[in-house]
């Protein structure tokens, strides 16, 4: 099965989350609160069931990890990853900054990523080593010059993520040193930083699901991801990321206290 | 002249600065810094130019105060409020989150106000006792029960406004009180509190063409807009505002120090 089909197969989960979350959003979402007190609707729940129906018709021997139920085939060497709606927040309030959330990984290497904006009709995609794309124009980072750093915006997540993770001084710190700090938040930020719209993205307290697709789109397109942060463990490990620009991540991992490479 | 036939010139005049913005935008914005280092494009630029013309042909004693040229006619009953490009940082990023607004006041009273969003195709525009619509659809806001004041999303500008104004601290016990507070800069936020997919924008720091339009479209659908600061004099004068659902408002008004009239 090669990397292009695969990638086929993903944007046709794509397709029809999009399809379905289009036709119950007409209707208008039930919403009910998870275990953790988080937003759940009837649409999260539509979507994923579906999307792992068509999983494993197609590929009965892959794994599925999903949001909203139990994992299937952990020790599956491909594992579907699907975050079916992210943003709840902005769906159940009638913004349009929600996507489905679709990765593929073989060996834990990501082999497809799509982020799919039914209401913005917008999708990002990429596929390891054939590139990154917004709807179907291929997504080239072009690094900023030094000088041009103070110039980027920086989406970062909610200051009460970072304390979570003891950064709430570094987040401060960020925003008195950089000008434009903004808050892009789920995966419309991860998408902006593939695009390079924004510099980079900081965003602390994502799961698994949340960044499925975020290090293929951000590397195909000739990004940097990283994960800086770990708390936890298992499915329920909490991550902190920065992915965007090179020159601009590498700059947010100092702000963060993180050693980079170079 | 009727309430009527200004409003549909209004729109005529967004229909215009549309066409503009998406023509030159292919080409890309050239940007510059004014006198008070903000950014300003050809866009804006070409943009007031052209409005200005069409309401002086049109309207040869209507007043016009703009962003970006000075004051023409400042004695007319008749007064048109133009920012040409409200979000410039949103526009020279590439990001949709830029507006045309566009108001007309008699004797300081709002007649017909537009905020046209040329990038997403969606315009917000209301004129004096007919309503408010986004696009074709009327916007008729519905207050929340108090018990359901915590689930409404609060768009606020950057902690920076506040400072300036003195009130960094009550921007700060906000993000403690309210569990929703996220930032929908420039106009789109205050599109957003008419529309009512926020519970209230506030926003500190704006000046009259910021607010040209947002006074009319969340009173005609059915909201409250209250200016709570006003800091210098004349045209260079700052607001601080509050504008959505009332009840969202008036719980605003009281954390940001503002004896509200109940």
């Amino acid at each position: 099965m090669s990397t292009r089909s695969l990638h086929a197969f993903a944007n046709v989960l794509a397709d029809e989350a999009r399809r379905i979350v289009r036709s119950r959003l007409r209707r208008g979402p039930s919403v009910r609160r998870k275990a953790d007190l988080s937003p759940v609707t009837d649409i999260d729940l539509a979507v994923e069931r579906r999307l792992r129906a068509l999983i494993q018709r197609r590929f009965p021997e892959h794994g599925i990890v999903g949001e909203e139920f139990p994992r299937h085939q952990a020790d599956a060497p491909f594992q579907w990853i699907l975050d079916p709606i992210d943003g709840t927040l902005s769906l159940t309030h009638g913004l349009p900054f929600f996507g489905t959330i679709i990765g593929l990984h073989h060996r834990g290497r990501p082999v497809s990523g799509v982020i799919d904006f039914p209401m913005l009709g917008d999708r990002y995609h990429a596929a390891r080593g054939l590139g990154a794309w917004r709807n179907r124009r291929r997504l080239r980072l072009r690094d900023v010059p030094a000088a041009k750093l103070p110039d980027e915006i920086i989406s970062a997540a909610d200051r009460s993520r970072f304390a979570k993770f003891g950064s709430a001084g570094a987040f401060d710190r960020l925003l008195r040193r950089h000008r434009h700090v903004r808050g892009y938040y789920d995966c419309i930020g991860h998408a902006y930083a593939a695009e390079g719209v924004i510099g980079a993205v900081v965003d602390y307290g994502v799961k698994l699901w949340d960044i499925a697709a975020t290090r293929l789109l951000v590397e195909e397109a000739g990004g940097r991801f990283v994960i800086v942060r770990e708390r936890g463990h298992g499915p329920a490990t909490e991550y902190g990321i920065i992915a965007g620009k090179p020159r601009v991540v590498r700059w947010l991992e100092r702000q963060f206290g993180v050693r980079s490479e170079e």
